[in-house]
C-alpha cells in the first residue's frame, strides 16, 4: 500500500453521494486522499502522522460557488485568513467592483493575489462592466476581448453574472460578443435573473446561462430547475417554504448554498457556514444542505476533484464536533492544517504591490460644490424616497423649500456624486426617508461605477466628509462636529489589506454613527453604496445625474427648469 | 419573441430534473430549445412549422456513456442508422478494437466518420492498446503522444477504460504517462474495475480515474459511489437487487444506464432502450430510469448542453406515446426529424475510404499449419475448459491421444491463432467443452490483438475456414464439408459499411451452423472472438502461445516437452 503522509481513524465520515455518515479512516498523500475506507485501518500502514479522530465528523471543505470578495473589503490573503477558519476552501469570486474601478486590470489583480494562498480562488469574469452605457461615466470596462486574455489566467472559469437582462433582450451587441467569446472558450456562464419567468426566462436561458442566485421563491425555484439552471440560495432566499421546497425535489443535485456578499462585520459569525446552518435552522436535513454546499458546487463548477470525502479527490477536509457545530475544530487543504478553533494556522503570504489606477485626484471640495442651483423658494423637485428594508426606491415629486441653495423643508438628505479624477462638478439629487439628522457619509465604494458618493445634510458637513475621504485615498468616511470616523479602503478603493476584524471595527463604527444620527435603513452602509446602482429599480445617482432606472435615462432634479 | 423553426404544443414534457411530466410545449430554433414552458402556447408565435403532439411523450434523447461502436460491427454511419430509430442520440464511443488493430489511425478513422452525423459521437481514447506487452504480438498501440494527438480532434473527451488495473498497480510507466498527459488534456479517465474493492479499488480510484462499467452487485455499487465513482450499469449488471440498491438512494445521480457492446442482431430489437425498458420491468421507477440514460450521463460527459428538455439545451428529443414505449414514433436530433416509426429517415453521407494496414495478406493455410508437433499416443496436455455461460476458462491438463498430430481422445478442438500478415507460423492450442462436432470458425475479430483466429475439429476444415477468410479479407466464417458460411468485415477485419440488418443476417448463419454443429456456448461467436484475449481469466490463446493470464506467462501446452 502507498505510504502516506497523514492517516485519521476513528471518524465519522460525511459522505455527501449516499447521504450518510460512517466510521472509518482517511488515508492522505500527496495532497488527496488515498484511502477513504470504513472501520479501522489495517495495522500495517504507514504513515508520517496518525491522528487519532476521537470519533469527530469529516467532512468536505465547503465551497461557496458565487460571492464577491470584495464585498468583504478584503484582499483575497486577508479574505481567506478570515473565512477559511470558518471551513469555506474554494469559492468562485467574481471581482466585479475591482473590475469597475480598473478593468481588467482589477480582474489579473484579483486572480495574482489569491496565487499561493490555501483558499482555491476559482475566477468569474465579471461581464456587466460598466453596469450601463450611457448613464454615468465608467471607469473600468470589461470587453470580449478583455474575457479572451482573461481566460488565460489560472482559476478563470466562468463569465460571472449576466445582470443586464435588459441588453440581452434588446439584443446588446457587446454582450452577444462577450457572450460568445466566453461560450467558445468554455466558460460557464453565471445568470442573474431577479424577476423573469416563463418566455422571457426561456430567452435569456437560451444564451447558454445556466444559474441564478437572486431572491427566490417556491414558484421560482422550481421553475428555473425545470428549466435547466441551476439555483443558488443565499441567506435572503431562506425561508421555511423555500426549503419545503427543497426538501420535495426527489434530485437536489442542481440546488446550492451560497454567500455572495459577506459585509466585513458578518465574517466574524461565519461565511457559507452560516447560511448552511441556517438552512438546517430551517429544516434542510443536515447532510444534504452539506452536500449543497460541497458536491454539489463542485459538480456545478464542473471540478470533480472537489467537494467529496473520496479517493483521489483533494484532501480539503473539516473536522467537526458535528455536522453543524461551525466553526469546525480544523480545517484542512490538501491533507494540511490550515484553520484551527476559529483561527488561521497558515503563515500569510506578502501581499502584492496595490494596482494603480482609480487614485483619489481632485481639488479639495468646497460646501458650494453641494449647493443646488436655484432660488430662494418653493419648487417641484423630484427626489428618490427610500425602503429602509432594501435597496429600492421610488421616484416622488416633492414641492421643497430652498434657502441659500440647500433644502430646508421637507428635511431631505443631499446626495453627491463625483468622478474619481479631474475637475468635473458631479451631479446632485436629494433622498428622502433616510433619517439623517447632521453630518455626512462619503465612500470611494459606491456600486458599480465606485466614483464619491457623499450624502448628508449640511454643504459644510458634506465638503467636510468628501475632503476627508480624498486625504485618506479611498474608504469610508462619517463626519459630523465631533468626529471624522474613517475606514481607509487604499486598494482601488475598495478594499483593504488589513485583517478583516480591523475593519469590521471601522465599519461597525460608521455604521453606528449614522443609526445613531437617525438614520433608520437595516443596513445603512450597504444602502448609501448602493445609491449610485443605475440598474436598480426605480430611481438612482450617477455622475451625470439623476437616473430613472427603468427609462434608462437622465432625468432634470427639478420638474420646471429653474 | 423569437421567431421558431418548429413548436411542438399538447405534448407531456419529461421533466428529468425534478422527475416528473407536465403539459405543454416547445419552441425550437437554430437547432436549439428556445422556449419549453407549461401550458398551451401564445396564439401570436411565429413558428415555420407547427406540430400538434396529441398528448404525445417528449424526451430527451438517449446518452450511451459507455460504449464500443465496433461492436455492433458497423461504421459509424450504419450505427447511427441502426440505433437513431431506437432513440440512442448521443453516446461516447472508445474505439477500442480499430485502435487494436491501426493504432491512432484507427481512432482517427471512427472520429472522421463520424463527422456529419446526426448521432453525436464523443470519443474515448482507446488507454490499454495492447491488452498486453510481452504475452502476443501487437497490431497496434496508444502511447502519450498518440493521445496527445489525439484529444485535438474534435469530440475526444475521455481516455477509455483503463482495463489494466494489474498494470497500474505495479506502476507501469506506460501508463502513468498516457494519464498523465489525460489529465492534462482534461480527458475524463474510464474505469474498468471487474474484481476491486477496498483499498485496491482506492489506490486504482486515487489515479483520478471516475468511473466503473464492469459486472455490478450491490454491494459493489454502494462502495463504489461512495468512493466518488459513476457506476454505470449494463445489461448484465441489472437484477432485482442492483435495482432495489438503486432505489434505495436519496442521489441517483451518478448512476448511470449503458451499452457497452451490443451484437448487430440485437440492434433490431433496440439499443440503450432495451437497457431503460429492462431497468423499469425490474423496478426502476420510468422517469428515473429515464433521467440515468439522459441527463445524468450529459453530466457525466461534461456537456451541459445535452439531456435536459430545457432552454438553451440542444433539441435532440424523442416523441413516444409512453415514457417506455420504444421505439419512439419519432427521433429529432437539433430540431430535425432523423426517425419515425423505427425508421431512420435522415440521407446517409457517403462512406469514409477504408483505412490501410491491417489487411490480411498471408500465404494460403495447408491443413499441416494445423498440426500438433507430437507423435502419436497419450501425453499430459494443458488444455482450455470453457465456461458454457461467459467468457472465463479454466487451465486444465488432460491426457490427450493424439494420432497423425490430431487430438483423437479426448474430442478437443484445436484452436489456431496467426498473425494477419507474413509467414510466422503461429501457435495451436486445445480447447475442452465446446461441443463443436465437425466443421471450423474463422474470424479476424478475435479480441483485443484481432489476429487471424481459427477455431475447429479437423485440419481439412480449419485450412478450409482459414483459407476462406483469406480471401474474404477479413470478416467471420464457418466452413463444413456442406457450406462455406460468411460474414465479410472488409474494414480493418472488423466492422462492415453493410446495413446492419444485412451483416446481422450474416452473423445470425454462423451462430446458428456453430449451434447446429453442437455448440453449447449461450453466445458461441462472441467466446470464441474472447478466446484470443490475454487478460481474461484464467488462460487463452495468442499468437505466441497458451497464455497463463494470472501469471502473465506463456506456457507450454504438453507438460512434457515432446
Amino acid at each position: 500500500m502507498k505510504p502516506l503522509d497523514l492517516l485519521i481513524h476513528n471518524v465519522q465520515i460525511a459522505d455527501v453521494v449516499r447521504l450518510r455518515l460512517y466510521l472509518g479512516w482517511v488515508g492522505i498523500a500527496q495532497g488527496q486522499f488515498q484511502y477513504v475506507e470504513e472501520g479501522p485501518p489495517p495495522t500495517h500502514l504507514q504513515a508520517q502522522q496518525i491522528l487519532d479522530g476521537q470519533g469527530q465528523t469529516l467532512t468536505p471543505g465547503l465551497i461557496d460557488s458565487h460571492m464577491h470578495i470584495e464585498s468583504s473589503l478584503a484582499t483575497p490573503r486577508r479574505f481567506a485568513e478570515a473565512v477559511l477558519p470558518h471551513g469555506t476552501t474554494s469559492v468562485l469570486a467574481d471581482p466585479h467592483e475591482m473590475a469597475n474601478v480598473l478593468g481588467a486590470a482589477g480582474v489579473r489583480y484579483m486572480v495574482e493575489a489569491a496565487q499561493g494562498l490555501p483558499l482555491r480562488v476559482f475566477t468569474a469574469i465579471p461581464s456587466c462592466v460598466p453596469a450601463t452605457d450611457e448613464l454615468e461615466t465608467a471607469l473600468g470596462s470589461i470587453t470580449a476581448e478583455d474575457v479572451r486574455a482573461l481566460t488565460q489566467l489560472p482559476g478563470v472559469i466562468a463569465l460571472g453574472e449576466l445582470m443586464d437582462y435588459q441588453g440581452l433582450a434588446r439584443g446588446s451587441q457587446r454582450l452577444k460578443r462577450l457572450i460568445e467569446t466566453a461560450r467558445e472558450a468554455g466558460l460557464l456562464l453565471e445568470g442573474h435573473t431577479p424577476t423573469l419567468g416563463g418566455t422571457i426566462l426561456s430567452d435569456y436561458a437560451a444564451h447558454g446561462i445556466t444559474s441564478d442566485h437572486t431572491l427566490s421563491t417556491p414558484e421560482k425555484l422550481l421553475e428555473q430547475l425545470t428549466k435547466g439552471f441551476t439555483v443558488m440560495l443565499q441567506e435572503k432566499s431562506l425561508n421555511a417554504a423555500v426549503v419545503e421546497a427543497v426538501r420535495g425535489l426527489p434530485d437536489r443535485s442542481r440546488v446550492l448554498l451560497i454567500t455572495d456578499d459577506v459585509m466585513p462585520n458578518r465574517l466574524v459569525s461565519g461565511h457559507l457556514s452560516r447560511i448552511v446552518q441556517l438552512a438546517i435552522s430551517l429544516g434542510w436535513p443536515a447532510m444534504d444542505a452539506l452536500a449543497s454546499a460541497t458536491l454539489r458546487p463542485a459538480m456545478y463548477l464542473r471540478r470533480p476533484e472537489l467537494g467529496l470525502i473520496a479517493p483521489g479527490r483533494k484532501a480539503d477536509f473539516l473536522l467537526m464536533e458535528s455536522l453543524s457545530a461551525f466553526p469546525p475544530r480544523a480545517v484542512y487543504v490538501e491533507g494540511v492544517e490550515v484553520a484551527r478553533s476559529g483561527q488561521s494556522t497558515f503563515a500569510l503570504p506578502s501581499p502584492l504591490p496595490s494596482p494603480t489606477g482609480g487614485e483619489l485626484k481632485r481639488p479639495g471640495f468646497r460646501p458650494e460644490d453641494f449647493q443646488f442651483p436655484i432660488a430662494d423658494g418653493s419648487h417641484p423637485t423630484r427626489v428618490i424616497r427610500m425602503n429602509p428594508q432594501n435597496s429600492f426606491t421610488r421616484l416622488e415629486t416633492h414641492t421643497t423649500t430652498f434657502k441659500s441653495r440647500e433644502p430646508t423643508d421637507p428635511p431631505l438628505a443631499t446626495i453627491g456624486v463625483f468622478q474619481r479624477q479631474g475637475h468635473r462638478p458631479g451631479a446632485l439629487g436629494l433622498l428622502a426617508g433616510l433619517g439623517l439628522r447632521s453630518g455626512a457619509f462619503a465612500s470611494s465604494l459606491a456600486h458599480d461605477s465606485h466614483h464619491l458618493l457623499v450624502v448628508g445634510r449640511s454643504t459644510q458637513r458634506l465638503a467636510q466628509a468628501a475632503n476627508a475621504l480624498l486625504v485618506l485615498g479611498g474608504g469610508m468616511v462619517f463626519a459630523d462636529a465631533e468626529q471624522t470616523l474613517t475606514l481607509p479602503l487604499p486598494i482601488a478603493g475598495l478594499i483593504s489589506d488589513a485583517p478583516t476584524s480591523e475593519v469590521a471595527v471601522a465599519f461597525d463604527n460608521i455604521e453606528n454613527a449614522l443609526r445613531a444620527n437617525g438614520v433608520n435603513h437595516k443596513n445603512p452602509v450597504l444602502f448609501l453604496t448602493l445609491l449610485a446602482l443605475t440598474v436598480s429599480p426605480e430611481v438612482k445617482m450617477s455622475d451625470l445625474g439623476l437616473v430613472d432606472v427603468e427609462a434608462r435615462r437622465i432625468i432634470p432634479l427639478f420638474e420646471q427648469s429653474p
